[in-house]
């Protein structure tokens, strides 16, 4: 019951007819081929471009998933939260960055700690507070690599002067615990621009917002041999076109109903939907609708509700009934799934709904081939 | 780094001040001192109008917590999911009610693996392919005791008419491995009508709705012992005039913001609000706003911003800003809280914001006195 696997842990190796038998639902499931096409196509991408990808961890928050990245060339890994550093870092994996601030001296402890585990550790700050917190705690003897966070219009973390950005880096400079490495910049809130000549104008006003402090930071003896940024959305743009040495994708390994409705590169996208929610049908008594077991603490709530995709007639709909419910209405004349039977969605959002979920279960030509547990969830 | 306590296990019995310097952030605080009264304060209501509480458990995964409300005096508690009955009835905790359908064989399965390590187990069924299921698989030496669901007006699960539920019964008094307990009526969809009187009128429809089934019940000679619904919000109007034998209140222990905007009795609420999720504040640098960590993966996005209460001016405001981030901003000419310092938000929903942490932390006249883990969290 309290094994990392959970409680489908006896299935690994079964084909679809018996998981429709006896999975436990609701399950996170990942179709591998997908999956993996996705991490060869961004890897391909990216080496056309002469960039580097080093992916978001915030989307899987698994060691398992990040080796196979790195495996594919990734550069190394983002963090979003200490105890996804924490996780990867003991696992060993290399490259990691944590790309959110950290000030608080009992944090900074543990990525410290954390980083003594795994080679080339990052962390982003974007204030001097934020450097005299690490600079108190690392040791000459394994320097923490720091980029300077700088805002590009999300108004969230990152420096939004030239000045600012040289006071931390010639700060930085001084200090034998740590290490100046470049920049951060990232923006978020351009990734789900629809249309690519939209998405393209406005990430353009941010690399035209970011290269006088790049300048100034050259000038000033501090240039920026990392540059990190972009994701998932604007990866073709950034790379063809920015200023980045380094794509800090995340979604793109399993593609979500929010990224199906951008135009990512033109024409479409290069990636495919690879994670879906496995949920059982456990009512129909109601004459207009199945009831499933997958609710709002199942599917992330933040971008309208799930798509279905398996398991019921093309054109079903899916609406949130609660927490642990979900109801599936299905076309006028078609029939409705069986009670019993296994209806899936494609998540609203990968991020939010991954992070409600334990495992990911692994399937590959109608089996499950493996389970791989979400270890660094949770806070 | 994976104890089921957490990162700041080592800080049970320290003060406000050096939480302040120390806590790891976000994290999910309880209240002791209110949530104490909000579980004596229920105890009462239910024992002058003579009826039961069977809190849910859903709204806080925890044995602890769980143990506490049945030593208060509740009848036993409510599961929403079979990990949350695994969990408690692994811990030994009588009286579990899984209030949710289950069909699937391998589920079953791991109800009745879960029934055996606890007394008085019951379960919910709405069909009678549901009775079917469990009859399968329970024993006769100990049969599971059967509520049968009834739909009050939230078309989710529940029979709906008094010719399937008698249907049921009958089967169910036939069989040696179930044994006929009663019914469940649960209008979740009433809790949060704002107003008393159009909450009584409301509910007084689905009271109409429910009495010719008990009737029918009765008749066919399957008189419902137990008759289980009504929640934080309706239980008032439940114990004083309702039907129920008893009340599957969850959310009465925590109170949220949803909870806060309803008059629960006449003028107001008997309940305080105990949970709120502690954050830090990680990012000075834009002039309007601070920085907090806690995001979409901290604080459930279900109903709206958070409600800030401490740390900051009173009329400061929570916006999202991604899965680790929110925006506080202050009011004209009130001090913004300083970089590292703590900021207190009040759960827009608190069953699903406790579903994204691993452990409450207890506090009690200014310090941490114990951190209780939500073992019964995830899938």
């Amino acid at each position: 019951m309290t094994s990392l696997l959970g409680p489908n842990r006896h299935l690994i190796g079964c084909d679809s007819d018996t998981l429709a038998r006896e999975l436990s639902t609701p399950a996170l499931m990942v179709d591998l081929d997908a999956f993996e096409a996705n991490i060869a196509t961004m890897a391909s991408i990216a080496e056309k471009a002469g960039r580097k990808v080093r992916p978001h961890a915030k989307a899987h928050k698994s060691p398992v998933i990040g080796k196979r990245q790195l495996d594919a060339g990734a550069v190394g890994l983002c963090c979003a939260t200490v105890l996804e550093a924490e996780v990867l870092a003991e696992a060993g994996l290399p490259g990691l960055l944590i790309t959110t601030s950290i000030v608080s001296p009992s944090m900074v402890a543990r990525v410290v700690r954390a980083a003594q585990k795994a080679d080339d550790f990052m962390v982003m700050v974007e204030s001097m507070a934020g450097v005299a917190a690490f600079a108190a705690q690392a040791s000459p003897a394994r320097p923490i690599g720091v980029l300077i966070g700088i805002d590009v219009g999300m108004g969230r973390e990152g420096v939004t002067s030239a000045e600012q950005a040289v006071e931390i880096a010639a700060r930085i400079a001084v200090l034998p615990q740590l290490r100046y490495a470049g920049v951060q910049a990232y923006y978020g809130h351009l990734q789900h621009v629809k249309a690519v000549p939209d998405r393209h104008a406005k990430v353009a006003e941010q690399w035209a917002r970011l290269a006088p402090i790049l300048d100034a930071l050259t000038a000033a003896g501090f240039p920026a041999a990392i540059i990190s940024g972009g994701g998932t959305g604007s990866h073709h743009i950034d790379m063809a076109h920015g200023p980045f040495t380094e794509i800090q994708a995340g979604s793109y390994i399993f593609l979500d109903k929010q990224y199906g409705e951008v135009e990512i590169v033109p024409g479409g996208t290069p990636f495919r939907t690879s994670l879906t929610i496995a949920a059982r049908v456990v009512s129909t008594v109601q004459p207009d609708r199945v009831i499933i077991d997958a609710g709002s603490k199942a599917v992330s709530t933040d971008y309208g509700p799930a798509l279905v995709v398996r398991g019921a007639p093309e054109g079903s709909t899916y609406a949130f009934m609660g927490d642990e419910h979900g109801a599936i209405r299905v076309p006028d004349g078609t029939a409705r799934p069986p009670l019993g039977g296994i209806v899936e969605l494609v998540a609203p959002h990968c991020d939010p709904t991954a992070n409600l979920h334990d495992q990911f279960h692994v399937m590959q030509d109608g089996r499950l081939v493996d389970i791989w547990p979400l270890e660094a969830r949770g806070h």
